[in-house]
């Protein structure tokens, strides 16, 4: 069947064909399209608009190429797309009648639907394996609620905290991100079948059949609107890329966290590689290439977004081009879940190590000032400024927090204030062990492993009522 | 106040206090800046842990900075930021004891706080106006329910539509961004405040009463997340790219349907410029910009990413380059829907072009199609041919639609399929009119004047509920 | 051959290996990877550093390499890349002698060089092509420089201009596009080998011959930067959206001007499409797709620039990431260029409907302008606020440009300025007429016909040189 | 002086106005403004199409313009642009005539002019900045041509290196940063002054003459490729932007090595920050607000293409929006260079730590494999299999790379080969020890202290060449 047949008087050129196909990315809807044209054709039977023997034999051929899969189809470049080529599929088997599958019904809907069945298959895939991760980040965190390490801003030490704590940061935003899969869900749940072209047709079509044998929630409520809207498409990718912007994160920390110099953990050997010529060499390869893949879902979005710009309505060609990103950057996301998750749950943690991180930079020193406040009713930035410069005197001095004491603490409050403090020398020490410290902060949100488990909980309940 | 004195020995040079101040963008949260102060400083009181008399001070003082407004600010680069400036202020009023305004804060959850308190009320502003927008082409399409245009695909004429069926395309997707901005809100309204530096604190704050004065749906649960999230920004920009682009899809078709050639409407004078030298000439700038601005929100968009990925926990300075991107897409945006509503419904529409283009170029000829399915029970694909063919030898006949009728049709139908159809010659020239044409499509999303009628009524009855 | 043997306990986990692997796209550097095995081996042997029969047997091996292809290496993933391929592949052939290849080089500065040898080719097909293409204009231009239409600012009518002279626009801009590639090219054209893991070798290696084997015109000066720079991939992939640009730029005006509304071309069948339910379209598919694709080779570059921010020295895994955005970019561009080309080449112009626009919305007006200023010594900026008037009254009268004359002129004249201004009546006509207009256009780089001829004269010429 | 009076019935609205006012940015172009004038003013008296005592008085004009500087113009949103502000500027002071400056020129011709020149000068400044970086870069170097520290890959321990080596890497980037604006600048140098709106115009005007009066290389060869080519500009911000990811990856590395983790260098307190609640912290702002910024440059790029993409010929105001990106991209850049130098330059290195990590981990294992392979005549993949397995061992036994010697080293040769290697332990000990590992690295490109000399020698000499 060659639609050309009747308007133009030449094949298409065969680069020109090959350039304006989107055969090689139409697998991805190939079930989808099946499902379409089912449901279509069944409608058509039901309202009287073909009879119930084609649409029964159409409804046959499909489902023999369901079972057949999408090697039986011919996707010569010349055949244009999958519409094209599951239609010749069934013309080959039932003949002309196989026509009648199109009536009241246009490629422009067509594709927009099984985009829309295909994709979200796709978003529920994601949602699930993204539930799981958040879940087994959470069991991971209820194993590290005691294990303290700092805390970092600027990459600077900046207070103690726990990995249990930390890896709680990294639920929290992922499940975010999972919100925010759910939110598109709606957009994506909508039904432009029957819009056919651009303005429906003029064949007595039921829009609410179609909607409920496809399992939408509901159908789009302009024609001209529901073929040339890609904004599911752009919102998705969006959240991809949100999505690979936080395990970009994970990937980055796990990067910097097991070099010699962090040395806090050591990334399991079934996500590293080593060198060809440095045989002592244990890369992070997995998490690089995490990183770098952020950066290609985010092209995707870019391109995305540009090619929409100031489209005319309804449909045009270009939206074609749209698709093979959207499967691209889900793709990428779906195996970026996958292989940060292996990574991250097989780290081998060295506590030690993270500890002494902790006790070495004066991580603990923002909790004197808050004891100085609270003992002695100084406002905080007079406190913040007698410890600033007790810290900036101790490193002159080559002197390691554990080596602070009261009364070193006093002799630099004289020199700022010119008034010693005289606090509790086991408040002073108490206040510098980032055991200690950490367990002091019983903040909701916060590090002390009470509230760490609280938090666990929280997460636990949230991943069990969206799994039901 | 110089909090540097602590630690550093010598100031920031003077290109370098430039390079990393914030201070050219805070003014957008000034007010959310005070705002959130009170809160804690009430929180601070209320928990007993700091004096009354001294919160109703420091509350006190930063009231009289509300009044005086942000010109009572010292903003010097060496300031770093606003709330060093406004911690200066009220030290400057009231002394040291300003400082007590910061016990268990920190700037890196105060700056979290108040962006989330002043793009909250962006978010409404732009949400309200898109209402309005939204309502008033609800409006225009009303009036346009029976003028009938030619709608495109790939730019070339495909069937007959109506103003009306065309402009709800418009309203039905920028509700969806409507909708699109509530479900980002619902990530926005999060409190971090109490988060302090990263750890929460060891004082003992009430984190969910910060929450109720400022009016938060719920507090961040893990406060390094709190303070280094900052996917809410992104997904409002996205959110913001996504709009710009459906603005920009009614700007190019204001563009070119003022072309001379199109001829279909004219932009109020309000809205267009003339030139230099061609004084004939009546530009749509303001289409033309806003169609260009589009890419520059979503040049914030891939700056915000770009900031964002494989950035480690939990603060680092580069969040705050993130801001400057937020406000500008939102001020962008926002005169975007303002200029372009205005430009859109002072559009003079010239009817008798729109019906003369809709009648022009065979552009019923799918309706054609479907007749000869209905009334001869010929399967779709044969009766697609037979107009195709029709449709090439009437244009090298030089023959106008208006022009071909039933024996003209049989003449094709004889040289295609081997047979007449001989088809009722009042059906052929009923298919062929565009105004029948469009009165024929009451499917539901469809252009018959009624469906239009249908779909504003839903879309009024949305936006009410919205108001609400 | 596994390389992780000795450092790695266990194998790779099986989606991180697919995860990690760059094997899909490497076939790229196929014959690149052999060359460069080659020219290293060679310079070995040649300065002592290796057995001359073992290179012997390498070059063999390599060369039958080279003849089976590509399908003679195992790609399974777990072989990581195609250097590992290769190395297996000599390995089997003449045992572990093959070892030798790799002395003193590392697969970082094997794929670097790999790398620039393949897209220095990709490159120089570009250039090729893209000449070939700005000919092609250039001898069209010049079957058009008498073929009148009007010039648009704004896509309204601003002066009439030739076809000719608009096609050369084209052509300019492709030649800047193709002098960019130039530049380039002197940037790809270093040779990074020698610069194994990332500071060189204690071998004494020969950097000059291997750069000479490879035909590269000088060897990167820094072994560090040599491994870790990717700014010739950055810079080719931005010259290469540039071009998408002008590309976008030309496949646009083509979609305009094959609408029904403007009909200045037709677009050849072998470049268009049809629909599946509007039989009478012809749509411009082509140009659709290449305007999208331009998205797409943006959204690469964004991708390759988010990868190389912030990235340590030397090599990391991302790097890997970038390359198969520069493969798609190459390859989308260079199918652009052709689909383009033969799209542009092949339309039908309509002269007449060209010649009618150019006449009939006022588009001479600024040469009206201009002969009072020269014939009366008015300003300029006075005459163009009688010809503004003139052209407002004229529409509002329904009048064409053909239908105003002096005395037309004066009355409006009188109104602006109270005085007549007299003209010659022939004067005022000819000004009026498009075609005399453009011949009046004698300026270099202008649209008289003398002057378009000059331009391809110029253009060929430059043409002949950088094919020599 | 309105513009609007001949063709428009009303005035802009408000906000439309400044939406598309350009005057924000215009103070970038104000001078080149003038001395576009001035030429093309010049030009016209010379060819006598404006009487010459005219000339003088617009001349006379612009040069007070010039002296009282753009405070002296009306900039109101109503105004449109500094074309018309300046203009208006000339004819407050010297009357209608005023007009004859605008003869045979119009604004597209002109702001094409304006922005090359004020671009010109621009880029001639940041090359400048850029070499003197360099340059004080390259003295750097050669302070450190034995300050032995690790080179990383995968940020994991490779090979030694020195810090002198490191820094000529950065050096070699930004020369081809360097370059790649002089090639730039080619492009930009093209004079589009005298395409009028975008066909020249009947004017007898001279285009050489005013190529040289304002020091253009050359006059742009096609009058409507003139008025709409901004190439110039999306070229120049992507080699900002390549630039931008050369200092991004600089200030990576200062965030990196400033860490307490790897202690190598400290950031001097001018281009540092502390905390409000973390006394102790030293904060690597001007770094990070540096590596932000790079996407901010990156995000500039984007919207630009974005902008151009598909744009039809000629002038479209959509350029307009093209310029604040250039602008904002520019000085963006410049400040990051001037900060990065000042921070980079200001390092203060800390050489034992740095020693330190270079003998910690197994960085000099390859040129162990590479001595086996020398003195045994052993593969190199077989020498790599028993280092890695040496290396893994001594981890596993707790041993440092000092621990190591030559019967350790035969005890695992027996195990991977079944062979002893019996090495002269002296050449064992060599080959692990950093500082000698660099010094038999003496190739060019090298690390090896003669070799950083060389190479800073080679880029002195360039610079030089440069700046004449």
């Amino acid at each position: 069947m060659n639609l050309r047949a009747g308007r133009l008087n030449s094949g298409m050129e065969d680069e020109a064909a090959e350039f304006t196909s989107s055969l090689t990315f139409d697998h991805h809807i190939f079930e989808a399209d099946i499902e379409c044209n089912m449901a279509h054709t069944r409608m058509l039977a039901h309202e009287g608009i073909i009879p119930e023997e084609v649409a029964a034999k159409i409804i046959d051929a499909l489902e023999s190429l369901r079972e057949e899969g999408i090697e039986a189809l011919d996707m010569d470049p010349s055949v244009e797309d999958i519409h094209m080529a599951v239609e010749n599929y069934v013309t080959a088997r039932i003949g002309e009648e196989a026509g009648f599958m199109h009536t009241g019904k246009s490629r422009n809907d067509q594709v927009a639907t099984d985009l829309r069945l295909a994709l979200r298959e796709r978003i529920r895939t994601i949602s699930r394996e993204l539930l799981d991760f958040i879940d087994s980040i959470s069991d991971l965190a209820l194993d590290h609620t005691e294990t303290v390490m700092v805390g970092y801003t600027h990459l600077q030490h900046a207070q103690p905290t726990t990995l249990g704590h930390h890896l709680m940061a990294y639920a929290s935003s992922l499940r975010r991100d999972y919100e925010r899969l759910q939110d598109t869900l709606k957009r994506v749940d909508q039904n432009p079948l029957g819009s056919a072209a651009m303005t429906t047709t003029s064949f007595p079509i039921n829009r609410e059949l179609t909607t409920r044998l496809l399992g939408f929630s509901d159908y789009m409520k302009n024609s001209m609107d529901a073929v040339s809207a890609r904004d599911f498409i752009a919102e998705t990718v969006f959240d991809l890329s949100m999505l690979a912007v936080n395990l970009s994160r994970i990937s980055e920390e796990m990067i910097l966290w097991s070099t010699h110099e962090f040395g806090i953990v050591e990334i399991p050997d079934e996500f590293s590689s080593t060198s060809s010529i440095m045989p002592q060499k244990k890369n992070p390869d997995v998490a690089e290439i995490a990183r770098a893949k952020t950066s290609t879902v985010q092209g995707e979005l870019v391109t995305i977004l540009g090619i929409m710009k100031a489209l005319p309505y309804t449909y045009n060609r270009d939206l074609q081009e749209v698709t093979p990103h959207l499967w691209r950057a889900v793709d990428t996301v779906l195996s970026m879940i996958r292989v940060v998750r292996g990574m991250l749950l097989g780290i081998r943690v060295n506590r030690d190590r993270a500890l002494e991180l902790a006790g070495a930079n004066f991580a603990t020193a923002t909790d004197l000032a808050d004891i100085i406040v609270r003992e002695r009713g100084i406002p905080f930035r007079v406190a913040h400024r007698i410890v600033g410069r007790l810290v900036t005197r101790a490193i002159e001095d080559g002197l390691a927090p554990g080596d602070v004491d009261s009364v070193y603490l006093d002799e630099v409050s004289l020199e700022v204030t010119g008034r010693k403090l005289e606090l509790d020398p086991e408040l002073v020490e108490k206040a510098l062990d980032p055991l200690e410290n950490v367990r002091m902060r019983r903040i909701p949100g916060g590090p002390a492993p009470e509230m760490v488990r609280v938090a666990v909980e929280e997460m636990k309940s949230f991943i069990e009522s969206e799994r039901k």
